[in-house]
């Protein structure tokens, strides 16, 4: 598990390839929150969400072997175009394997990024049988989404950066859907905060929830959530440290999601992805007093479905 | 007109009650522009847009008229809750007209700051001959969202705080409508900076433009642009200002209108409204080159019509 020397090293190890976000208020927003509320900006990261940090933190520890053979993962969304933009800052491959149905805006951020792309049937088994096989002809060195300390660690910097010049947070809200961003914001507010920490999670994926109240972990298969980054079931590496380290996992409707993401947008002008919208959708929910704190998680969705007229 | 030393003392009268904005750039913009762009960020003005800006100097340079009497106006948009939060600010009545069918986010604004709303019949003439009556009921000072000089200098500050601290700017997109803006712009230009101006005019709101080619004003009359801050037609004192100091009046059809109101979204995760998406489509339809920025005049827009399903 990262220690706080390893989330120290991390945040000095990525410093000089990632955005130190910025953090900004709302006067309306804490009007209708009831608190006093810092949005830490990972929608303005590079790539567009905080995984560049957790993909830069794991090529750079794996430098060498990044650079022989390259790095690999199987995830469709913002890591695998992160891990793609974090391996060609040191000039290694990423091999990363998208089902044969994802958006073409994830499809054109890889590319951009330079990732090497292979796709298979869109289903998980199809996934993991092509990365492994992606794997094996390449040598390439496997990079989990958030199954892996060093995701964490990096994750963890969001926060370590956001308790570093606000130690005066008492409650901070984090969107869970495999758990990289909270079990590292958990683990970063333990060494270097004075926080309550809320996981937030869409009804519709509940297997965080369910698992911190039953203590053993759950899968959740097929979630329909507008939070489609959250769909995900926690990870085993991320499960014990949110056991630990989390206060509560707040549940929100789909409805309240939207309302958070509209909310979001009509008092901070800040385009966020829905599932950046689960924390204001907490704070909006919960009514919490005193000094709060919202990780806007990312920014990337198809905004050319939103027609003007 | 306003001088130098008028800009100048407009903007250090505002100061201690707007906020001085905020720039940004975008690696991924410059890519699609050709040029190295600066956006000021007036979308996260207090009240929305630059508006304050010019609402406050003119509260405030008419200070003790309106502490005894209020101020009046029968702008529908964000001028309207701009000078209703300006007169806030000092502890004045402020009096707006607004048409019955305003839209319910407009006079939620207007009713958020403080203002006192009359309703009239949705003509022009309906609206002056309302204002007219309420202003001779209540003595208050008339305050034009911009064929006045006060509102020219302080709409000018937001360029003057752009130029300022990026004086190589070499190109500068302005939205267009009453020329409020423009005019500023372009005078703060003339005065404090060395850059060519350009005014971002809708195709289906082309006054501006035309009364530049023919010099004289013209007057368009209920346009259909979903550039709805820009269907105004020049005032009297804007024209020749703009006349004098802008280069050139770019025309924007709607489809490029929602395609740079789409790029800013994408590249800066920015939530701006369609009029200040001129500013872009302009950049992106012009390909200069070198150092430019783009005045983003605004974020107020009806976000509860986009569905996140």
């Amino acid at each position: 598990m990262p220690t706080a020397q390893d989330i120290e090293s991390a945040a000095q190890r990525i410093a000089p390839f990632i955005n130190r976000t910025p953090s900004f208020s709302s006067l309306r927003f804490n009007e209708l929150s009831g608190g006093d509320y810092i949005f830490k900006g990972e929608h303005l990261q590079l790539t567009g969400a905080f995984k560049a940090r957790g993909a830069m933190n794991a090529v750079l520890v794996n430098k060498e072997s990044a650079a022989d053979s390259g790095v690999i993962t199987h995830s469709s969304g913002n890591h695998g175009a992160a891990l793609a933009w974090a391996a060609s800052q040191v000039g290694a491959k990423a091999f990363i394997i998208m089902p044969s149905n994802a958006p073409k805006s994830k499809i054109a951020a890889v590319e951009h990024y330079g990732g090497i792309i292979t796709f298979c049937e869109p289903n998980l088994e199809a996934r993991e049988t092509t990365a492994s096989k992606v794997q094996k002809e390449t040598g390439a060195h496997l990079i989990h989404p958030y199954d892996n300390y060093d995701i964490i660690a990096g994750q963890a910097t969001a926060t370590y950066e956001l308790l570093k010049d606000n130690p005066e947070i008492e409650h901070l809200f984090v969107p869970v859907g495999g758990g990289g961003l909270l079990s590292g914001a958990a683990l970063a507010n333990y060494f270097f905060g004075n926080a309550k920490i809320y996981g937030c999670e869409p009804e519709l994926a509940r297997d965080a929830h369910d698992g911190f109240l039953t203590g053993k972990r759950v899968i959740v298969n097929n979630s329909d959530t507008i939070a489609d980054g959250l769909k995900t079931s926690l990870g085993k590496k991320n499960f014990p440290i949110i056991k630990s380290y989390v206060s509560q996992i707040i549940l929100l409707t789909e409805k309240e999601i939207e309302n958070g993401w509209h909310t979001c947008l009509e008092t901070t002008k800040q385009f966020i992805e829905p599932s950046a919208a689960t924390g204001v959708a907490a704070a909006l929910k919960t009514q919490l007093t005193g000094k709060c704190g919202i990780l806007l998680c990312g920014g990337n969705m198809d905004v050319r479905k939103f027609a003007l007229r």
